[in-house]
């Protein structure tokens, strides 16, 4: 059985509970980040701790602990769930007042609620998504606007996760105006004669970590990266395409919308950057 | 101390909790509805289940209660917590599973989350706000789409209350390509020239069930609606404005980003609707 983290407690995870008064519950008034584990070290810990600074403060929310206490916990639930490889969620809410309101709680009394876990994968960094590819389906993107915010309003992600399984593929690019957003819970990419192209940063989509690093070593690699929206239809007539994600890494994308992409098979710039990423990654974790 | 219901168990309210991994609290997969309770009896009770089964259907979700247990626990709580005035909230969410997935649990396996509390109310239906009117500010609205859907990701329209609440303001009118689409937790009206108008039914709104029914009063009383969607500046340009909920009924509006309508006070288009509403509501309360 799991031991996760509620509130400054280490408990068993059937009884980690949270009030049914908790704004995460009742409002989705909540932020998240999950980070990697890999050779039990974390991955771009310190990128996902910067995220969640971020997201909080763009809600008017505290930050409950210091980077240095977010490691320690971190590093403790590793230790403690004997993780190799595997996954850390993190969920900071803002708390449990005493009744349901629309109006935010007075940060002097109530105080956020911090809920983490494990989860074990042992095959994270050998995964077979990865050496097959994924195929993807494309969905109107009807999310709210503050994308760049990390909020567990994942409702609508979720959905478009189950259509994608439905239509007998492993995820969704959501679309506005005709213009790729992003993946359910990962940023998108086209790569067309040797340049990598992915929508620039803006309220937009999330700001991935993974991103940020994965387009650093292409660059350090001189790939040509060109941050601007792409169509889903200029998406179709890619000679490639990937996905990035913290739980990722990157994933090939060798379907959309039942088009197979070059000849279905994972391509070059997706598989190479997978191998930067996590030789890269492994030697910065901490 | 208020006692609760949490999973088919009456519990006093601070031993109410539920999973972190319940899906409403890790991903806002969760419907909710509140109905009001005056002289101790249900307020368009029917309405609500109604309204819940459709949230349920939309998003694939199993009704775990039928009509007539649904009302069974909504009047055990109002007797257990001897509720004259106040509301029900009533939040089912996909359930827990054993782990975090965006991919749903099976329905076999994983059964709904059904939450329920009171909230004691004594001036509900003799609000000073209805005599005093609200003010409103206008905010983009940057909800996700299907508004229609009565789910639990309510974190904009949380941050819309408090940008009002710092502006001096009571609630905020949300607006979307120069269209009002509603309040952050109500319809909005407007009256010109005797003629009541409030947008039409579509995903962009809660189709509100006291909507319907001060709709459905406003024509019996010869008074000519007109649904289809308006200005913030035709509303600042009306005569009067208001708003309907559950928990509110009927509140006059009476300033719109510092504009006063008429004379600054509550029109009688709004209070005389409010108190048909009031007096046919509790006729038929159940």
């Amino acid at each position: 059985m799991r031991t996760v983290y509620v509130n400054g407690e280490y408990l068993p995870e059937t009884q980690a509970k949270v009030s049914i008064f908790d704004r995460g519950f009742l409002m989705a008034d909540a932020v998240y980040e999950v980070t990697s584990v890999l050779d039990g070290r974390l991955i771009d810990f310190d990128g996902h701790a910067a995220r969640l600074a971020r997201s909080l403060s763009e809600l008017e929310m505290q930050n409950p602990l210091s980077r240095d206490e977010l490691l320690e916990i971190h590093r403790e639930l590793v230790r403690r769930n004997g993780i190799e490889e595997g996954m850390i969620y993190l969920q900071i809410t803002r708390g449990a007042p005493a009744d349901r309101d629309f109006v935010f709680p007075d940060p002097d009394e109530v105080k956020p609620t911090v809920v983490m876990f494990t989860q074990n994968k042992p095959e994270l960094a050998d995964n077979p998504a990865a050496k097959r590819g994924i195929k993807v389906i494309s969905i109107p993107d009807l999310r709210w606007s503050r994308r760049d915010i990390k909020t567990v309003q994942l409702l609508y992600p979720s959905m478009g996760k189950m259509a994608a399984k439905k239509a007998g593929c492993d995820d969704a690019w959501m679309v506005e105006d005709g213009f790729v957003t992003e993946g359910t819970s990962n940023n998108a990419y086209i790569v067309k004669d040797g340049r990598i192209i992915t929508r620039d940063l803006s309220h937009d989509i999330l700001h991935g970590i993974t991103r940020a690093a994965v387009l650093r070593f292409a660059r350090e690699a001189q790939m040509e990266v060109e941050e601007r929206p792409f169509t889903i239809d200029e998406a179709k007539a890619a000679d490639e395409a990937f996905i990035t994600s913290a739980s990722t890494f990157v994933f090939p994308v060798v379907e959309i919308d039942g088009v197979r992409l070059g000849d279905g098979t994972p391509g070059p710039v997706a598989t190479r950057l997978r191998e930067i990423y996590l030789e890269e990654s492994r030697k910065s974790a901490i």
